[in-house]
């Protein structure tokens, strides 16, 4: 195992003003982390102002167009994209770990199939730990494997569950397609068209890596302890799961759904939640003040497939409570704004939008903790005790 | 659900140079996030100085002699000592909920005999969501329900799994006695004594809060997203499980059985570990630059135990090294030093250690939860983004 010289938990001076203040120099106060710098990274950069994205160098849309999923998740491993040769054996070790060893799919029957898509894949990523030998390898070698590994079932897992709950059979993978070709196969048991899978291949190239996410930053938490990848991505799939992360666009599918169904005009819609003071699920960003350029790409995605599918209303909706909240607001649309009816387009149901995210951001965690591991530093930072000091037990019979 | 008006990932001035650094100021760098306020807390202070540890309001030598385990907790959770009648409310609550769903036993048989009881523990925990009707409930009723389902049912798991993977059937919980007295009764099927249930129950009291050490602050890192207790609570356990966090106890062990084993004269065989420059496990932390006091109080049980049980070796051993590192190196024992031979002599395997500290954690991170949820915010920092900027992908023929 690598022990990193600069031990994390090795006494630093204090002072007894919080809980473990440092004697030369106060506390610095932020809540929520926000405008911290916490680490450096060489996976992805984002200008929040001018709306850019960067994996590696190489701007969002530039990927989007000119490369696969695979070919991102390359990138974000290895720092490069792959020559022909080293995707053809990404490939085929992609396809084959995509089977589920046998005691997972029996877990998955187990379930009850009313349970959360998201604590179900928790759950499964959890347990492949424990059939994998190499679970507690730390060497690179071993994580590079694992992380394959963990790309190329995550997309089993969650179409297996989807059909067993559906009350199908699980279907196997193609192993000969792409990730979006056979996760399209699996969940539908139809080979999709090419348009569904370029379609879907590009959502998963967009959603792969975006900075120091929460869930990003709890996998690279974990392994800062030097705990194991599958402990740090079980944790980022909890924290993916959360409402004001990953679970938004399930939230945006709600609202567009109930717009749908009761035929009311969507900017009415909008402005009545916005007058009662009720969140608008999809916008805004911790870190973009101008349109994300990834809900951009989807957009024109939204719009090609309303035409393909004759689902127009899907893109009118969407533009229109769009235009509403950049008007009225001044708060663009995120990522799960437009990804929402994408997939609804697709045919995906509704609370598989999260495990999807999952399917692809797995490749941005898996190198964000390969980079932590380079140089590993424990992530530890402080609470301040605002509660009493100098309390004394009364005995139980005296309270 | 509660949605904060505050939420965090609503759009912030930022500037083009780093992941989304904000115009007004230069970002703040910290490595490690040491150094930095992330909260507030009323939980626990540490005076690393000092050597001081208050759990809300309490010195941590005082509730490890005045209070029990259960009583800690209702102390965590609810901000005071409990009433006879609150403690023993809780006590039936905790009684009630340990035996564990049958699908989570039959999943505790599948599991290979060699898996790590830390992966087992995170597994079966997240899968505990699946079927708990109220997992996705965010009220604090619910929480501190999912709470104390959780503290009574960790116990559980750890000894059903430990007996299984021995070839024995797993005892059920008497439901009777304290969490420290049931969980020795179904590890080892035979009813402690006083003196043992004692001697667990103060540890269980001195591991159960500690600032916002890793897997704490991964727990509040998950639920600041709006996740769930289970994603939390799962997330915490894969940070707990990493060597520089808990896994630590674990190492110690292999320490002292190595010294008994060769009959080496333990602080030559530190001082040999020093002069290759090899970590001494167990010592050392971020906060205390003296005595750790919870290390201090284990330290006496080492030396009662060992003198009860006729084995004043591992007194000897542990007593001889702390010597030669406080000299040497002027650095002091930590939690996890002590905590191991007093488990040892307890007859509890090296590799349950971790785990262990789970079973009282749960407490503390249980508490954070619903302290965070209180008032939540979500936990986001920065990466300083390091890496190229204005690449433009060759065609994949081409490279």
């Amino acid at each position: 195992m690598c022990i990193p010289t600069a031990m994390a938990d090795h006494p630093t001076s204090s002072t007894p003003s919080g809980d473990g203040a440092t004697a030369a120099t106060p506390p610095v106060q932020h809540r929520g982390l926000e405008g911290v710098v916490a680490l450096d990274s060489e996976l992805s950069f984002i200008d929040g102002q001018a709306g850019v994205l960067i994996y590696r160098g190489y701007r969002i849309e530039d990927l989007a167009e000119h490369a696969s999923f695979e070919e991102v998740a390359h990138l974000l491993w290895h720092g490069r994209l792959p020559t022909q040769a080293e995707l053809d054996a990404l490939n085929r070790q992609l396809r084959a770990e995509r089977p589920l060893p046998q005691v997972i799919v029996e877990l998955l029957y187990r379930i009850p199939r009313d349970a959360n898509p998201m604590a179900v894949l928790r759950t499964a990523v959890s347990a492949l730990a424990l059939v994998d030998p190499e679970a507690d390898d730390m060497s690179r070698e071993a994580n590079v494997r694992k992380a394959i590994r963990l790309t190329a079932r995550i997309p089993t897992i969650i179409a297996a569950y989807d059909r067993i709950r559906r009350g199908e059979e699980p279907v196997a993978p193609l192993q000969s397609g792409s990730t979006a070709y056979d996760f399209l196969y699996m969940l539908t048991a139809e080979k999709p068209g090419q348009a569904a899978e370029r379609t879907f291949d590009t959502c998963l190239v967009l959603h792969a890596d975006h900075g120091l996410n929460a869930s990003t930053f709890t996998a690279r938490v974990i392994g800062s302890t030097l705990s194991d990848i599958y402990s740090a991505v079980t944790g980022a799939i909890g924290a993916l799961k959360g409402p004001l992360h990953g679970g938004a666009n399930i939230e945006v599918m709600k609202m567009l759904r109930q717009i749908d169904e009761s035929g009311v005009d969507p900017a009415a819609f909008v402005r009545e939640k916005l007058a009662r003071k009720e969140r608008i699920m999809g916008f805004g960003h911790r870190v973009y003040k101008t349109m994300d350029p990834r809900a951009a790409i989807l957009r024109e995605m939204v719009e090609d497939l309303s035409e393909e599918r004759n689902a127009r209303r899907w893109y009118d909706y969407s533009t229109a409570i769009m235009e509403v909240m950049i008007r009225e607001k001044g708060i663009y649309p995120n990522v799960d704004f437009f990804s929402a009816p994408v997939y609804h387009m697709l045919g995906i149901a509704a609370d598989l939008f999260t495990p999807i995210f999952a399917m692809s951001r797995i490749t941005g965690w898996t190198a964000h903790l390969l980079e932590q591991w380079q140089d590993n530093r424990l992530i530890r930072p402080r609470a301040a005790y605002v509660g009493p000091r100098d309390l004394t037990a009364t005995p139980l019979a005296e309270r």
